[in-house]
């Protein structure tokens, strides 16, 4: 019942509250499809959410794109710094921060209208069907790094269950593309409680979900 | 006069609004020293201000501490997607990013209290007078990447006059490390507008500065 909601709500371009579980990080995301993104939207995130502006892309869209995780650049470069390299967050998973950038039409890149920008134009990069190396080429001439869009890449919902993957899931079972924005609801100090983000749905008219009926077959 | 008062509020662990000029990003962002960083002053700034929380350090910290710019691992990385490297944002500038870390204390590394609390070690590291090979040592266990906090590495203000390097000339001024948060003030849409911040900043008794107060000799 509450995946076809969820699906429901996300097809028509609305957000959904996922919350991953008291287990791991105890944090609910307000998520959205990259292809609604919209100053609108990025304000509410900004303004409701509070965490760190994502989007999250598929493992097979990470791979088109040619987008390696921050931690192989960092290991890659060989600098000393490359020892500082987060094997593991506290709640046991590897990162899924691949890097952070802007698309080339805008101005600072961190305004509602340049991070909507970004996002919609990277969503409307990864829809087209181009050969690997066409699209390749075109992301690296139409966007630059560092930027403001910090890049997710899922490691898929069999491998990890962290919001990426739970996301992407979803955007997967409501069959549409890996692409989506999300963003760690706050409270006050610590991650707002599932009580609250529970709570802000209702009042919001957004459908909440736990991480586990989107892991669970 | 607005000099001293501004350099008299940060010392006293107070928040200034510094507005960088019409010509260049024509963004005010809210800034205030790294050892005063609390969870209620992070919960400010990512309701009030919007933007990205960053930690500026002067070079001379960035050098003890080992910091690259972003672009130099991009670049060191030989990775295909180092020909994404911003070499000017559309103002103009080099960006001023280097790496985004988590301190090890930290639970996600996003709430209030975690980035309070990053930020608070780094500043804590940055004032110990240590030999380098040991600050360097100290940082890279200390500390990890990817994280939540964006450093971000001055390049002096004879060459940038970025909010980077007007925030570290304050604090360069008012006596204190160079050790500097900042947040970009947003208004719905785009930056938030002169005006606004001017009055945003009234109403919270903080110190509203321009730009050119910091860099015009």
């Amino acid at each position: 019942m509450t995946m076809d909601e969820a699906t429901a709500q996300l097809r028509k371009g609305g957000m959904v509250a996922i919350y991953d579980g008291d287990e791991r990080e105890g944090e609910a995301d307000l998520v959205f499809h990259a292809s609604f993104a919209s100053p609108e939207r990025i304000e509410t995130l900004r303004k409701d959410a509070g965490g760190l502006i994502c989007l999250a892309l598929d493992k097979a869209i990470g791979e088109r794109l040619g987008l390696p995780f921050y931690t192989d650049i960092l290991a890659a470069s060989n600098l000393p710094i490359a020892k500082m390299e987060c094997k593991k967050a506290a709640y046991g998973d590897k990162p899924a921060f691949s890097i952070p950038v802007n698309h080339k039409g805008v101005y600072t890149g961190i305004t509602d209208k340049d991070r909507a920008l970004t996002i919609k134009k990277i969503a409307e990069l990864a829809s087209q069907t181009l050969p690997e190396s066409e699209m390749r080429e075109r992301f690296m001439r139409e966007f630059y790094s560092p930027g403001h869009i910090f890049l997710l890449i899922g490691r898929g919902i069999e491998n990890r269950h962290g919001h990426t993957e739970l996301t992407l899931e979803l955007a997967r079972r409501a069959g549409m593309a890996g692409t989506m924005v999300l963003c760690e609801m706050l409270g006050p100090g610590k991650a707002l409680s599932r009580n609250d983000a529970e709570k802000y749905a209702d009042r919001n008219g957004l459908v909440f979900m736990e991480g586990k009926e989107l892991w669970r077959k």
